[in-house]
């Protein structure tokens, strides 16, 4: 029986019920920040739903992360109870009283993020930049297929989307310069990636399994790894990205629980060869998403997350199977997201091919990479339960000078 | 005039009074950890000490981090009165009663780590890295005398120092290796490095002067940089260690204040070729430092922090002239500290020679990398006020099978 809600859903909403996804907000005129779900255009007050309660004060907090520490029993209890209440009449009243539009409200960055990683699953992305920095070798590198590569990234830079980016200044060595060069990075890019919220921890000198993904994973956020390409290339040899990423990483307001992605589960790509038995899944957690690249207001890419070589249930088996303990908070991202198709590429580095090809915008200006001024969303769709589409809202993002 | 405290302090403790570092015990028979100075054999409580007011109550906490936000002005204040009652008999029974043995206490991690950086700030360590695996090329990368290279590790596995590290998991490759092969690590390593922890954090979007330095950073620890050599080598291209390095990261309980370490700080070497203006300093912040690397109780390394290329205030310039923020517990380790002779090397790797040329230990074994339950401890002095030395407690830890 396909759900209903009495709260009004518009066609094509990102949120109806089969979503309800999970952000922190300020009601207006209201003081406190506190847990809500969104529903169609609103956002429901979930601290004032349990108010009086430990859960209530637990919700009625600045990010998600004591919500998110009470584990996976305790979060399919809050949404089956939350789709009780917007799907009968049974408390009605209060829950209309507790109902925000989204647009009066103030979004907040969801969750303190405790560590944030940042991985490089897609072949596609990692093949292109390949071809593009190591023309004379093999496109991909010798542990490409044998282990999701990551590293970590800047926790204290994740900001919610609608946060102005600053043009980061740094280092950069073109061939021909003798010395490098200090200023504003000339080549600001994006990369449009999906990223995990970890909810409940694990003990430092164990590892989670390849089949406990949801016991420790509470949802996805749409992410925008911004990455200035020029401070990149000359920093990162041999230690990996620094300042050419950690300047900015926006997420999505809201997080979209696991639960509500139960339709768009799909095997990932054949893996050949096969991984390390730690590293096999049993069940499939490649997602059917679809991304959406707006740059300035026109589509510049759409970037297919079906595609990606590894599933994020195998990033977390990899980033414990050290014995590295998880928190809850920690944050990981896909890496970017490019599909085969030209116009499934996930970085300007990669539609531009490293500025080779400029983009033509419908105000008849080109980019190669991002300009001040410049503003980019990326938003997506998923097949959710009862055929309807599950979307993301955006993570939305402006480039200041 | 010789500052005299009225404390015991034996001859060549860690901590006389010109030193006072900051832990974070929890006394014996005692609820609740608490904020103290180390004095002599004795630690003092200070929430005992500002009981009834709001400094107190940011003392009364598991970590330093709420005296931290507190800014350089209160840490002068506080270690200004500290100062005060250990060298006067102002308030001595006051004082007396919030002492405790440190035998008898518990010490905690001091500081709830926000953001975890290690740099690579030592030219003799990434000199005989880079002879060992690019026997063929230069040794030091093109940009390794133009930026302090450094990476972001795993926060949430920074520990406190008597924290068993369990050897770690993962997958590794030889040059003969068809593919690659899963298990407990081979090559575990030990890092001996400087540990500097940020107490005032910085706005998005704005950098720190090199010359801003002491505003932001509190003082420094002790860090062993565990690492697994065999999976960072399979692993670490092209986005850096990941999974080598996050399983542990020990930290000595004790926080040196910058403050403590006013009379060793000296010049860095001369930096040939001249950095970028960003990076030039106009005060010294070398540290003239001398670590002592102990395997199972018997000395194996000196490292001599004064020779590094590097500055701390040069690494926190670096880090934040893309504009990434800093916040209050963000943790810089300076990278492994190697002199130039082979008995200061401050890694085993080094030490070692990639396992070419075993230590032998006095029990007559030998040693390439760790085995299960070796205990590597790593202590250190600096010249301090008034003629005494500075110690740092140590950092030590033992490894689990």
């Amino acid at each position: 029986m396909t759900l209903q809600t009495w709260v009004p859903v518009p066609e094509g909403s990102d949120f109806p019920v089969q979503n309800l996804p999970y952000g922190v907000f300020t009601p207006p005129r209201a003081q406190g920040a506190r847990v809500g779900v969104a529903i169609g255009e609103q956002v429901l007050d979930l601290s004032a739903i349990w108010a009086g309660t430990p859960l209530g004060a637990d919700l009625a907090t600045g990010s998600l992360n004591r919500f998110l520490r009470r584990g996976p029993a305790e979060w399919a209890y809050v949404r089956e109870r939350v789709t009780a209440l917007l799907t009968t009449e049974d408390q009605r009243r209060l829950v209309e009283a507790n109902l925000y539009p989204i647009d009066q409200v103030t979004l907040h960055l969801p969750v303190e993020v405790a560590d944030y990683v940042d991985f490089y699953a897609s072949e596609q992305h990692a093949t292109n930049l390949g071809r593009m920095f190591r023309p004379d070798g093999a496109a991909l590198l010798p542990n490409w297929k044998h282990l999701p590569v990551g590293y970590h990234g800047r926790s204290g830079t994740v900001v919610v989307s609608g946060t102005d980016v600053v043009r980061p200044n740094g280092q950069r060595k073109g061939p021909q310069d003798p010395a490098p060069v200090f200023g504003p990075s000339v080549k600001l890019d994006i990369e449009a990636e999906l990223g995990f919220v970890v909810g409940a921890g694990s003990a430092m000198g164990s590892a989670v399994g390849v089949d406990e993904f949801a016991q420790h994973v509470f949802g996805a956020v749409l992410l925008n790894d911004w990455s200035a390409r020029d401070i990149q290339a000359w920093e990162y040899v041999p230690l990996g990205p620094f300042l050419g990423k950690s300047f900015a990483t926006s997420i999505s307001p809201w997080v979209v629980p696991l639960a509500a992605l139960e339709a768009a589960r799909v095997a990932t790509p054949v893996q050949d060869p096969e991984p390390l038995p730690y590293l096999v899944e049993k069940e499939p957690w490649g997602l059917d998403l679809r991304l959406r690249v707006e740059l300035n207001g026109a589509v510049v890419s759409r970037p297919p997350y079906a595609g990606m070589y590894w599933s994020p249930a195998q990033m977390l088996a990899h980033t414990t199977v050290n014995g590295a303990a998880l928190r809850t908070g920690d944050l990981f991202g896909s890496g970017t997201i490019s599909g085969p198709e030209a116009d499934q590429r996930g970085s300007l580095i990669e539609l531009t091919w490293n500025g080779r090809d400029p983009i033509a915008l419908p105000d008849g200006t080109t980019r190669t990479f991002l300009e001040d001024g410049d503003t980019v969303t990326i938003t997506a769709s998923a097949p959710g339960a009862d055929g309807v589409r599950i979307g993301f809202g955006e993570v939305s993002g402006t480039v200041r000078g």
